[in-house]
């Protein structure tokens, strides 16, 4: 995956357009539910083999697509606006659970580590 | 940033815990809308100026991060597991969206394409 | 089920804490998001045997009332600030999805009316 | 408000199209999520005073009322199937809260209880 050039294009995409204004950290978590909230709709009701259907669905396929690409969207404007290291963040996060989810203690189970 | 080697971790991590069989196309979602959630309830009820004064508060600007890197985790295994090119996703989206928001006509515009 | 005496008591609480500055349009709507999340959260990967065992359980089953209870309390919220009549629109809609969902025609059915 | 009979429509809207199966802990979270989601969707981006000419507006007013719709026919759906008292729930979550944020303390502050 090559994200620095996607991420100057976004970064472009909203200066030229001057939506830094709209950006605030509020709207652009706003951004983030409201498009996750869309790609969960299309799983509503839904059970597993149909899952699998829908994800085989040519056009459902290309919803979800644009949803997860609406959300890389916002994810990549909200590290560029307020200054977030998206990267170290993540590897931060994974040390993090490595700890919290020992893989011995946790393989095959989806309790939540303060359950 | 470098995501190839961060996006071998996420799965590296998820396969040693065996989580596959949680991880369905409905779940992921819901992990990727609770973290946003998660996310925006940062900032409930606050203005623009508390917004700010929260990202500039170490203690708070480290939930974000953990909250980005949640999302980027989720968003990364989804492509993973179900085979989606997020670049070229993304690439797609924002092709789709220079067509529905042309510069010179939503330039300091909120208005939505449809509106 | 008597709301009325509750509705009271929901907006007397606001109003004595003065926090309807804080409860725009826009804010509720994330608290009604938030609270929705977190209890969804609370059946994130959990499969149907235990979702059963998580309403079982009276600790889990307190919080999913409590936010039940937040969810709730928001809706009177939105409706009593911004003069909304629920009754009269939850009895549109039900009428708008009879139509859309004719009992014949969708009984034991999870399609979408659009789908 | 007149809820009994409302609540009656909506179990026997569901019963006649045999929807409980669909109706599971995690499914019906999911609506009030995604509904929730639409109402804030109406709000992104938009500043106070575009809110409230949104409100102002008949048809987005209408677009807020079947989204509050909705979410109050999934509330009386998951307390019916799951059957939670929603008038003790939100008593106690008053009472929590009246002891969480005490008036003289909390009045005009938009800090939370753990802040």
């Amino acid at each position: 995956m090559e994200f620095d050039e996607l991420n100057a294009e976004v970064q472009e995409f909203c200066e030229r357009r001057d939506w830094e204004q709209y950006h605030t950290p509020k709207d652009l978590a706003i951004g983030l539910v409201t498009e996750s909230s869309e790609l969960l709709e299309l799983f509503r009701f839904k059970d597993l083999p149909e899952q699998s259907d829908l994800l085989a669905d040519s056009e459902t396929r290309e919803d979800v697509e644009a949803e997860l690409a609406d959300i890389l969207f916002f994810l990549l404007r909200y590290a560029d606006l307020y200054d977030i290291d998206l990267s170290a963040a993540l590897e931060r996060k994974l040390e993090t659970n490595r700890a919290r989810y020992p893989a011995n203690e946790y393989r095959g189970s989806n309790r939540k580590y303060d359950e």
